[in-house]
């Protein structure tokens, strides 16, 4: 739904007339792609398979179950609506007392209760998208810039530099160690920065990785802190994904590792990012957490929150369905469950036609390995694959270089965005696709697969019999996929 | 709830550093007064009355018989629960369909269904703090200027200033001509701002006036879009009270002025800020409105929402109950007739005791005229004033010189904010205030009040007893004062 308008563009402001907003990317185009020809199990079978959208729609289930037995828990039903008035205009940015004491509770839980979230450190913002924002508001001026690891979530263009003025400056990380963040890959790209006359003011983490579904160890987050703090640079963790970890070894937060007895650490250099989005599956509640252990900063983004407080009848609701502990336990195990079969039963797939993953154990995606399906090792290559999958193969999934991976051929992957059957067809087409490009470009010695079409075939046949079985892991009640 | 630091303030930004927040003023200090000795009826009648906040409480009764009638309107209710999933991982920048009708559909209903307002241009926002940041993002680069007439809320320093870099310029308005915005008036600040070599962008205006209570008449929304059309700079109208227009004359939009046949105007320049949250009084909701008649802005308007979007869970409230023509119809109506007869009563209650107003007929308030009662017609005198009514009356009203007024000795009284009994103690210990001043400064010949404490205490025991009539028009259902 654009406008299409010749205004004179001085009339408008820097902000408005340039591309920051970061929408001009393979990562959103391949969301229009979709968006223009959905795929419908029915009406329109032929359509794109979104695995774009890192959205968690597996325990839907749960969640509708727990509301309809918990009338009170919302203003808007004959038990709930007493308090109607009181919410409704409830604007005091400190967010409703309840709200952040269950907030507080749950980001303790997710974090294996191994630390501890005061109360009134929480402060609300509209999404991690706000969230980010308001934080490199607080940290940086204009033309000062944030250490990132590379591949990163491409909305961060968006977040941290779009109004803000503020600088991402890239932390080349690779294939060769699986994408680690090294002491050695922050120093480069500090020393980098400096050469640039860039000042650096803080360093970016997420994790869980959003594209790579990996999460940091403790000596790897050790090392980050002792880096900040001898740089005196901020740390903002985006642990947005704290609660989808599938597979061991149990999620670190930050929280935890600024307690250890090595670790020395400015405290007021740690702010943590949340959301309710991708560990609760609520995206368009809107519920974004800023956690600083620093005071100004924690006064000053209370202050700001007023940009994009939460909407008290979603703090109400959230507050009463995070305060039932017995709840949020089973969510978390039986969630956690549901994205460890979904996720095995798609490298399965994925295995079968010899495609390889980056290992990983978090998150509500995969990073697909595509580098030996790509004509020429560049980037020019990879969006050309890029494009067949979308418009051919009929699947947006999106490209590395929108991720600003340093290497040509990874693609990241939603699978928890759809039901099974959904998730059957996006397999088979990607099956058919290995074949043809097999088929196509036989003489390309990189693709290592031995199998013939007939085998191939039927090991998808014998996929699909698992995945049909009563006793598949697939079998869990999934919700349909957004058409 | 603030936190105490010694940080090095170099670590962070200059936004976080400076007092942009705007929250060192009278007017946020009246707040915390209320906050630390919030009168209770039973258990602290002796504490401060909140008249500060501009909150509309009077048809509580009517929302919660209109929700608790309609269970499919939430998704927390059994018969709602079915759409929970699609509401909750709705995270679309355009907003819910259905929401953006409903609520372009309300608006043309409260602007007299004269004009036409079209669904694709709504542009949803975190409230109108939202609203008007997004705007002022759009339209200026730092250190350019809109033009705001005085007096004017004191929100509007931090949400067009803070976080943009943006200024406001005052259009100096003062009570010889009961603050009305002129032709004459407007050139002279720009031509002020011009001399100070400040790049004016656009001129903000609202309508309703907030603090005034008064609507802008055709004539001078006229001149004003002549005004802004020749100098070829934006026009900002702040359309929130629109709904709270309890006498005649009928609020006019500015959409309704911009067709007008003899009215020249580019409409890439008008741009309006709208809400719920005094219109329907759902502050807490956080539903902000931007409405364009430029496409470049309505598009980046609509992705700068993604900073500060309604939750879904709210927009399928909203759209449900908007979407109910009959029972928005007979809302608005009742809504108004209960704030003209709380105003009825308050200015009459005030008129008792010699005390005058700004002749009003919008809003949640009014504009209360102590110029009388100040020791010297300077602002330190109504801050002086304004300390006694806040410590020792125990009534948070605001000076007018948060408000940038001109004049010192004006203040805004919010008035639907309490029930019956809390205005009725309001409006009493405002009595006993003017007798015991009159007792004090007898030889202030300003304070023209002729009648004796007994004639003053007599009147208020004549009202007492009108507004405990079943015959009172106060005898509404009024919602309980906010403690």
């Amino acid at each position: 739904m654009g406008f299409i308008s010749n205004i004179d563009n001085e009339l408008l402001s820097k902000v408005a007339t340039n591309d920051g907003h970061g929408e001009n990317s393979a990562y959103f185009d391949g969301w229009k792609a979709y968006e223009i020809d959905p795929f419908h199990p029915t009406q329109n079978s032929d359509g794109v398979i979104q695995m774009g959208l890192a959205e968690n729609q597996l325990c839907f289930d749960l969640i509708q179950e727990w509301v309809v037995n918990n009338p009170k828990a919302s203003i808007c039903t004959g038990e709930g609506s007493e308090d109607f008035k009181d919410i409704a205009i409830y604007q005091d940015y400190h967010g409703l007392p309840e709200f952040r004491i269950a907030v507080a509770r749950f980001m303790e839980k997710v974090r294996g209760d191994r630390i501890r979230i005061e109360a009134e450190r929480i402060v609300m913002s509209g999404g991690a998208t706000g969230a980010h924002e308001l934080l490199a508001f607080c940290l940086a001026d204009p033309g000062e810039a944030f250490l990132v690891p590379t591949p990163y979530y491409p909305g961060f263009d968006r977040d941290l530099r779009w109004r803000t003025g503020v600088q991402l400056f890239p932390v080349v990380c690779d294939s060769s160690n699986d994408f680690k963040v090294t002491r050695t890959a922050l120093e480069t790209a500090y020393q980098k920065a400096q050469e640039s006359k860039i000042t650096i003011k803080g360093l970016l983490l997420n994790n869980p990785s959003n594209p790579l579904g990996t999460i940091l160890d403790k000596e790897t987050l050790k090392d980050t802190v002792r880096f900040i703090n001898e740089k005196n640079i901020h740390l903002v963790c985006d642990e947005i994904y704290a609660a989808t970890i599938f597979n061991k070894p149990d999620f670190i937060s930050i929280s935890e590792v600024i307690m250890e007895e090595d670790v020395e650490c400015d405290r007021d250099l740690i702010h943590i990012v949340y959301s309710l989005s991708k560990d609760l599956g609520f995206p368009g509640f809107r519920v974004g957490i800023i956690y600083s252990y620093n005071n100004v900063v924690t006064n000053c983004a209370r202050k700001m929150s007023s940009f994009g407080l939460v909407s008290t009848q979603t703090q109400f609701l959230i507050s009463n369905m995070l305060s039932d502990e017995k709840f949020i336990t089973k969510f978390i195990t039986k969630s956690s469950g549901r994205l460890r079969k979904r996720h095995y039963m798609f490298i399965k797939g994925l295995e079968q036609v010899g495609i390889n993953t980056l290992k990983s154990n978090a998150g509500l995606f995969i990073w697909m390995d595509l580098r030996r399906l790509l004509k020429e090792p560049t980037f020019e290559s990879e969006l050309q694959l890029w494009r067949i999958i979308i418009n051919e193969v009929k699947l947006n999934i999106s490209p590395g270089c929108s991720f600003h991976c340093s290497e040509p051929g990874w693609f990241r992957v939603c699978f928890a965005n759809m039901d099974d059957e959904t998730m059957r067809i996006a397999l088979r087409r990607i099956n058919n696709f290995v074949i043809q490009r097999k088929g196509i470009e036989g003489g390309v010695k990189k693709l290592q697969c031995r199998r013939s079409k007939l085998e191939i075939s039927l090991s998808f046949r014998k996929l699909d019999d698992f995945m049909n079985s009563p006793h598949s892991p697939m079998s869990s009640p999934l919700v349909q996929a957004r058409t």
